[in-house]
């Protein structure tokens, strides 16, 4: 099940990170772009050796994710080879929304000051600087859409080819995102599921490309603890209490929780107890369906919902996502479209952030969470906002626009505004 | 001239800010909502009593423009009051520009991490914080896009009403991102002479309505400053040889030049010389015109070109950018509609920065002054890159798209990309 490259890992510099792990049984392997574990097909994660690491060495760092890398599976000179900088995103307080909700204290981490405004530019940027690592020079992957975006733009940064496959039913406006940073963007005719197989047979094919989220996946999923880590440290390095994150392929809440471990273990913050919270969308909830039925594994779903961000219907990680819940005692919601569109407005109304669709899913499901008692009002609550809602237009097409039309004239305008 | 407002000027706390000076004859007069001299009918500036600033007092301020609130005419609390939290985007070393530009270091200011992905998050932040001080509640103004947008998300973060004035013709998609956030959107009947006329006319008739391009525009327009400190921050302390900045009203290009002289003033930088350049559309360009026939005034024009954030046919600060280009001994340049779209593609191509018609103005002008030797080549550039090219995605529909549509095969694959 491994990939058909040959890995160069002879002297590689990953910073920390000295092995892979297999994440069922623990086996042990070296370093390598490879993903699945040929002992127990387990998912591969990152083994590190972490050393001593101060919070001085963290704040003296720049002010984007490599301020981390001491954290991360990048070289140890990583900020030095051009990238696309991504992190160091806003953490608002949110006393306007925590006050139509009804909770005392609440941040939502807006993750759409990225470079190309989502959480993903995380993730491909440390794919990008361990494929370097291994060889490779070329990024990858199917997508539809944040990933094709950040993938794009970190290769144009770079100075890397990139192979961006998008089904060809795609979004015209999605499709212009990714092409403008002029990579090899094909439009595979065939669902995403069609694309997603094409290329796990490429990257077999193909020695010089790294599929961010196939056969460098191992790596590219570290990115998402940075959101874990600069929650805490914008925080004052201390964990939060309570966190809603959304679910896709579930790998951003394990690694969320992951992060907030690490910190801990390494001193840089106070151990302290925290509950997770995972957000879907109705029409793809097979993770929150899972949780409410008790199961431990997850039974894969045809998605149907505008969050087409968080439509994977067979979440890798769905399992992982039951123990993290379980284990923090935090519980899994999902909403309907409707209500992710009344999370859109409701945050974009109280707090000036306008998301995407994944976004709403999250405020929409920390309200749910909140009415079932869920979520504890009296505790702080983070929510992870991970992506722009000028990707999403089409979502709040029919729900909003002008309160008027009127004539160029201070009468007409006093009229309706009561002026 | 002045509006029909009564400031309450009594124990406002402006931080630094003591009077407004007229811009022509340098008439003083108390700190008010007001923007043209009843004395020599010259636009109103800020006048400030700094002190002592020191880099320290800077470097541990907030990540964002209210670390420099000692330069800036807002209150010495600002940070601790609900806003959106500007600034500190990212400074690009952007070496692959630079080698197809034929030029030896560049620097891209990318402004478009800012919270609704433009500058203008800058300039309404600091008018916000102004007019709160004035006593005024409701923030408004005339646009046809990224003001909108800003002006819209920074009274919803600061619980705020907003009145918003477009044209009726204005696309859908920039309707929708600005009602999203739930303010008084009103759709004009009119060009936008019409809708600029009418918000001239309310702001005289509301006194509790900041329009922050209008009665608070001496305000609004010091928080352009904070790109030249920015940079100069950025860059180590010290100022750029050469900075290209896009012309709309002209304002930007002035507060970015008074910015760094002000920092020397105040010995934050080494005093070192500076040339700065200007970048106007071709079917909008009087200051370009004006510059070319060496005039020091401007004539007005009709604007028609994609670069409708830079379309302002009038530019109230053009022959403040006449002076300011010619003292630095700097130049302007127009270009045509298809130079930006390629400035938009070689941006994204070369350095993963995606920005809208405006930047592509800022780097298809660069590209022409460095050919006709205007830009040296040796010296140090940067480029402001002032917002995001998702919100004018129609500037590039015809130009990109997938380099083909393909079978889910890797055989397919292979044959397009020659694997």
């Amino acid at each position: 099940m491994t990939t058909a490259l040959t890995p160069s890992t002879n002297a590689v510099d990953l910073g920390p990170a000295v092995e892979l792990v297999s994440k069922e049984e623990g086996h042990r392997q070296p370093l390598a772009p490879e993903f699945v574990s040929a002992e127990d097909f387990s998912p591969l994660e990152v083994g590190y050796d972490f050393g001593r690491v101060r919070r001085e060495d963290i704040e003296s760092g720049p002010r984007n994710i490599w301020r981390y890398k001491k954290l991360l599976p990048v070289p140890s000179n990583v900020e030095e080879i051009p990238n696309t900088e991504p992190g160091c995103t806003r953490l608002v307080r949110a006393d306007n929304l925590a006050k139509a909700l009804g909770v005392k204290r609440l941040w939502v981490k807006d993750d759409t000051g990225n470079p190309t405004h989502s959480f993903k530019d995380r993730v491909v940027a440390v794919a990008l600087a361990a494929a370097r690592e291994f060889g490779f020079d070329t990024l990858a992957c199917p997508s539809t859409g944040n990933l094709a975006n950040a993938v794009a733009a970190a290769a144009a940064r770079a100075g890397w080819q990139s192979v961006v496959l998008v089904p060809s039913s795609l979004e015209r406006a999605k499709i212009l995102t990714t092409a403008v940073y002029d990579g090899a963007l094909l439009a595979v005719d065939g669902n995403y599921d069609d694309v997603n197989r094409l290329a796990t047979e490429l990257a077999g094919e193909h020695e010089s490309w790294a599929f961010v989220n196939v056969n460098v996946r191992p790596y590219y999923s570290e990115g998402s603890k940075t959101l874990g880590f600069e929650v805490a440290e914008q925080l004052g390095w201390r964990l939060p209490e309570q966190i809603v994150v959304p679910i896709a392929s579930g790998s951003q809440l394990t690694k969320v929780d992951k992060g907030f471990k690490e910190l801990a273990q390494l001193g840089l913050v106070d151990e302290s107890p925290y509950t997770i919270f995972g957000a879907q969308a109705a029409g793809c909830s097979p993770v929150s369906t899972a949780f409410r039925n008790g199961h431990d594994v997850v039974q894969p779903v045809k998605p149907d919902t505008i969050a087409r961000s968080l439509a994977i219907g067979n979440p890798a990680d769905g399992p992982y996502v039951l123990d993290t819940v379980n284990r923090t005692g935090g519980s899994i919601e999902d909403v309907t479209d409707e209500e992710v569109v009344e999370g859109i407005r409701l945050l974009a109304r109280t707090e000036g952030i306008f998301t995407e669709t994944a976004g709403g899913v999250t405020v929409a499901t920390a309200k749910k969470l909140i009415e079932a008692g869920k979520i504890d009002p009296d505790a702080e609550t983070v929510l992870l906002i991970t992506g722009d809602g000028l990707k999403t237009l089409d979502a709040v097409e029919d729900a909003v626009g002008p309160k008027a039309t009127v004539a160029p004239s201070a009468a007409a305008v006093n009229e309706i505004l009561g002026g």
